[in-house]
């Protein structure tokens, strides 16, 4: 059990340390990294039969195959957490990036300034590699962290956590800049909400339920980050190679992450000649179509409804739609939408341009998958989360995303 | 008596009319921003009318003089409400401006693009004045407004939004992009506060207890803006005639205001020179100093308290404090400062480039009174508010802070 008071000691130690972080250079930053980096390939036997208590517990519990397989490390997972660290040392550091600066006609010199938040919350379920990621993250942008992992993964979460304190005071800086919250009933993810003051920003990772109670319960700035009901809209204009590439790849590269399509729309016009293709192509590949009446005139559709296009399936299913142009898609898209990634096919440069200008997505992909919308492939090189927030951060979110700025104005004794 | 209804409803006709904002060129919408002021100036008797009607209510109820004068419009306040709108017409547009963009590896084109929040929420409190600027700012940046001014000023903001909704209307544009919450209750707040989805962002403005209230109860994301207990530290390595007229101006040039300070620290190696010089000026000022016993060695001191050193005075008040060192300074600003503005004077360099690293504010101030931190000051040309929160915006926010942006990647028929 925590209490609400072993909660609030902790972020405090957080925030002292995170004076500590904000100070810190990048090559003493880099280099607490590496030692994290070397530390966990080190320990990988502790680290893996700490692991190895979770997976029995989850078995035990009854828990899914996928789940289990998220929550499982091996050698070469534990050699990927090291390797994230190692790729985050060489990223450039955004703290103390100027990010715009001009001499007043008063001759004050004032410039804004990338500088940490200070201590962030990252509340996530499941995989424990995101333990190491988030650490690595905050550490290199001059935060400290607040890990709070799920239960399921605590063993795992705990051993990781050690592993990696003990490298970051080696490295000459404060352990307390990365901590797991203490306890792990909801009451800690509750304290860790209501530590206004205390934590500067929270970020929530996971399921749509966590996030939307951390939404609705926190008094901490949230970003809210990835639920994605993203669309491929394929217009009159598109090129039906294009289109079957980018539809299948959306949809079936990978199903159970927020950036995979959900949700079909094709222009009445092509509808006739791009349906039957379509259909076939996403039948034969395992894809369970929820189609609306035009798609219905074909075989094995699962008639459609609301539910349907507003779900998020994270599986080989996909919601289907015949619209009468791209009004009616643009219109469908703010109905339903999560406002992650939405995609249209075209050759049509009119066409494009109104989806880019009138869908009001993170991220509005033209002839490209859905599946780009990636912090790793828009060249983050590390990724702490997608925001579907308008706030402070929209889509994929880097270090840079890790900080807040503040203004320096230098005078010589001026006054108004 | 609005219902939860009623402020629903008028939230989902800004959510329709944002669609319109958004995609107006420049040109519509600096139009419609002249038409605005225009109308304002033509409409002035009916305005100063309602005013009088507001002014008489506050009169009787027996506001303050103070609150009275804030209320109260006349010719030339309702001028320099024009003024502000053809100020905001002459602004760039922030709309559309290209953040960041590159070519990936793979052929992918990727920009990061300005675009509005969609609906913006004002709750803010007496000054009608507000009701034009911000109007005019969430205008230029293609949001739609929904203003919630204190029943004290509603007879006023009800007259003034109805000249620049008309106005809107004659430009072309949606007169629902700007919009008075219907109903005066606080209960049309709590329902503003709720309307998650339908509004994108809340910007409350006015006292901590307002502000206080809205983070605690909105579901929707807030930007908490201004209350500022600014420091003054007069450090050892000062030039005296500098800071004596930092203090002065920071604490005396207007009071009322959050950039103005209500703490001053001071060096112990001047203590004994400087102490006399700043206590006389304050005190021939009309300033009433709550000193530590340092202080109080001196004529005219009132004792000091924590609760005086966390006090926003916004008043000829101060807290005084002999600090034996910069660290010392440092973590009294730490331990009390809201994080708005705080400044040192000194001719040390190493003493400014430390306190300029370690105080964590939304403005850091060297050699520079604390009344500098502001939008005019900094050439932002317009100002809706200052942040002193760490997400998305802080310090002082011009149209820029009213947009967020959106990532708009274009290939040829990418897949993963």
């Amino acid at each position: 059990m925590s209490t609400e008071q072993d909660v609030v000691d902790a972020a405090r130690r957080a925030r002292t340390a995170s004076h500590a972080l904000a100070l810190a250079t990048r090559a003493t930053k880099d280099a607490a990294l590496r030692a994290m980096a070397d530390a966990l390939v080190e320990a990988a036997p502790q680290v893996l039969a700490a692991n190895a208590d979770d997976v029995r517990r989850a078995e035990e519990a009854g828990t899914g195959a996928h789940m289990i397989d998220r929550l499982r490390l091996d050698e070469a997972r534990i050699e990927g957490m090291a390797q994230g660290l190692r790729d985050v040392a060489g990223l450039p550091d955004p703290v103390g990036d100027v990010v715009r600066g001009s001499t007043l006609a008063n001759g004050l010199e004032m410039r804004q300034v990338r500088v940490p938040f200070g201590v962030i919350g990252m509340i996530y379920e499941a995989r424990p590699n995101v333990t190491a990621d988030a650490a690595g993250i905050c550490l290199k942008s001059g935060n400290a962290v607040l890990l709070r992992g799920s239960s399921s993964a605590k063993s795992s979460n705990t051993a990781i956590v050690e592993v990696l304190r003990a490298a970051v005071s080696s490295a000459g800086l404060p352990a307390d800049g990365v901590q797991l919250v203490p306890g792990d009933s909801h009451d800690s993810v509750k304290h860790l909400m209501r530590a206004r003051g205390l934590v500067d920003v929270l970020i929530p990772r996971g399921g749509a339920g966590l996030i939307r109670s951390v939404v609705e319960e926190s008094t901490v700035p949230v970003i809210e980050t990835g639920t994605g009901n993203c669309h491929v809209y394929v217009d009159a204009g598109a090129d039906f190679e294009k289109a079957l590439a980018i539809v299948m790849n959306s949809k079936t590269h990978r199903t159970s992450v927020c950036n995979s399509a959900e949700s079909l729309l094709v222009h009445s016009a092509i509808a006739d000649e791009f349906l039957p293709t379509v259909i076939e192509a996403l039948q034969e590949a395992g894809v369970e179509i929820h189609g609306d009446e035009r798609f219905g005139e074909y075989d094995g559709i699962t008639p459609v409804d609301d539910d349907a296009y507003a779900a998020e399936f994270l599986s080989m299913e996909i919601s289907a739609k015949v619209v009468a142009d791209i009004d009616e898609a643009i219109a469908h898209i703010r109905e339903f939408s999560t406002q992650h990634t939405d995609a249209i096919v075209t050759e049509d440069q009119s066409a494009a341009r109104r989806f880019v200008a009138e869908v009001d997505s993170a991220a509005v992909l033209v002839n490209a998958s859905t599946r780009f919308t990636d912090g790793g492939e828009f060249g983050f090189g590390a990724e702490i989360g997608i925001s579907t927030q308008k706030l402070h951060a929209r889509g994929p979110m880097g270090l840079q995303e890790m900080t807040s700025t503040k203004y320096v104005v230098t005078g010589d004794g001026h006054i108004r």
